[in-house]
């Protein structure tokens, strides 16, 4: 069952869902696969994949289930009819959702008698299968450990804990920082466009930028856990400064300034509650203190 | 004057200043400094640094004159009474501010007889003196190329083009990105730390996910240029349902939300104009049309 050519099925064949059927197929996986919409599973199947006509005929193919369709609702009106044939056997659920819902998922698996991983996938579609991007999973370790040669195949699986909320927790997390980092990119990208820089000249200097960035979280990380966040490198007062260069570049160039204006403000709330000598990482303090109750 | 040897002069002796005298020091430049406030050259003159009493005697002790304080009100209140003695000399100007002061600046020095190149430095003091670090030049080409070696003591000098102002609008977007990445990262350290996840924990996540959001920025970039953004990695409209369980999961948790809901927003805005099935990069054409002609 944990052997490098375990039978798995997939169910759900959107962009992600056909992605991760193509990797298991590319390892050697036998991989039944089954969509709502069958013309899906198509292609697929010229690939080797066997399609199943019903989610119980999908279900009962393999012993490892791994879902991946729009969200909890749709994930639910597939298996709940079937439920009775989990028993046995593992669902690992990579559909995007809360971690409430991932909880309440593994209950339900539980209850049925089958093991249950929740799952976040840290690429898009054309990452899927390399090792270097990141799927993370949360719930039984041992569940994990089972399946984790055979994860192995859809990319770097990484165990985060046994609580099965953990998974998505991370997951709204970091596609936080994702829109965030992306936002940022593309407003300053609006910013040198507008002197007839390209995105394709601007991008290289950013990915650089986002190495040395890093290496600021990686610094200010033990400042969050200690509470403490001496500003001897830079402090919230100097990127007050600074930050008005962005607002007043953006205005004269007719860039939108949300973004700037957002992140100016949140930066006088952390010099208004005190910080103004700390660094960046004392930000955390006010983003922790919501305003007006918001 | 280019030997790995010359002789500089470094004005504002702040956290970066000391940081840059400090590394021309250790690569053996024989260095001349100033500090409106004299006692903070003492550290520095005991690592064989030479304190000017006055800011004439700073300039005329080097070729190359390297200025790093507050703001360009500072640098100017120094160096305007002593602009005659910058004749023949180089300015490197690595004050933070705007492209057009930059632009000024460069016309001044130029009626002055003098080279002139603006900089941008893209580190912390710390990193100061590792070929890691960019520091951002515009500027003539002819005095960058003569004054690379020196400037090379610094960081990795990267020159941007003949238009002085560029550094400036470059170190603008880039601080705009770190920003926003710093700013989802501390939401996102929050809104696990809201389960007893420590920031040291979540961070090397954070970090590595980081080298994945680069990718997906060379990839959009050249849609940016084109002016077409395909989605078939992952569309707006999957952004939008997934920017949800970020705004849920942090009100759940009590954290601050103004930062996601400025995102959604602005995915909402690239929905209504048109880009749903588009890729993220589709967003920049709602930064170019700023709302309400903010
Ligand atoms: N794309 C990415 O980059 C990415 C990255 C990480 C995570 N994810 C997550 O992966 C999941 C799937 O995303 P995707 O990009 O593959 O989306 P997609 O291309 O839109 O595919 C959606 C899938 O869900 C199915 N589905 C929707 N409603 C259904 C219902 N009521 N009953 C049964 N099946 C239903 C669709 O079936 P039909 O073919 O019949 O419509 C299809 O298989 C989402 O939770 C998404 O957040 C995506
Ligand atoms: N720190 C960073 O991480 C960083 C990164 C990139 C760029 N920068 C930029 O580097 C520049 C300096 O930053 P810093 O961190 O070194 O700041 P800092 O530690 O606050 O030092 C400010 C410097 O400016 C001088 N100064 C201020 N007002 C003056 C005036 N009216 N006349 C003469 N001198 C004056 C100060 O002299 P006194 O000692 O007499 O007060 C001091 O030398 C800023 O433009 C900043 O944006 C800093």
């Amino acid at each position: 069952m944990t052997s490098d050519h375990s039978a798995v099925t997939v169910i759900g064949l959107g962009s992600m869902g056909s992605a991760l059927a193509t990797a298991l197929l590319d390892r050697g996986h036998p991989t039944t696969v089954w969509n709502r919409t069958a013309r899906r599973a198509e292609a697929l199947a010229t690939r080797g994949a066997r399609p199943a006509v019903t989610p119980g005929e999908a279900v009962t193919a393999s012993p490892l289930i791994v879902a991946c369709v729009l969200d909890y609702g749709a994930l639910h009106g597939i298996l709940e009819p079937v439920g009775g044939s989990l028993e046995g056997r593992t669902l690992v659920n990579l559909t995007s959702g809360s971690p409430e819902q991932a909880r309440e998922t593994a209950a339900w698996a539980r209850s049925l008698g089958a093991g249950y991983l929740d799952g976040a996938i840290m690429t898009t579609p054309p990452g899927v299968g390399s090792p270097e991007m990141m799927f993370l999973y949360s719930g039984s370790p041992e569940v994990f450990e089972a399946h984790r040669p055979t994860l192995a195949a859809l990319g770097d699986p990484v165990h985060l804990g046994a609580d099965p909320g953990l998974a998505s927790l991370y997951d709204a997390a970091l596609l936080g920082l994702m829109w965030s980092a992306l936002t940022g990119w593309l407003h300053g990208t609006a910013l040198v466009g507008a002197e007839k820089t390209e995105a394709t000249a601007f991008t290289p200097f950013a990915v650089r930028w986002l190495t040395a960035v890093g290496g600021f979280m990686t610094a200010y990380a033990p400042q969050v856990d200690a509470g403490l966040y001496p500003g001897d490198d830079a402090t919230v007062d100097v990127q007050i400064a600074a930050v008005d260069h962005l607002v007043h570049a953006a205005a004269a160039r007719g860039v939108d300034n949300a973004l700037p204006e957002l992140l100016k403000h949140t930066m006088e709330r952390a010099r208004a509650a005190g910080h103004g000598s700390d660094s960046y990482a004392s930000v955390i303090e006010v983003l922790r203190n919501p305003e007006g109750g918001r």
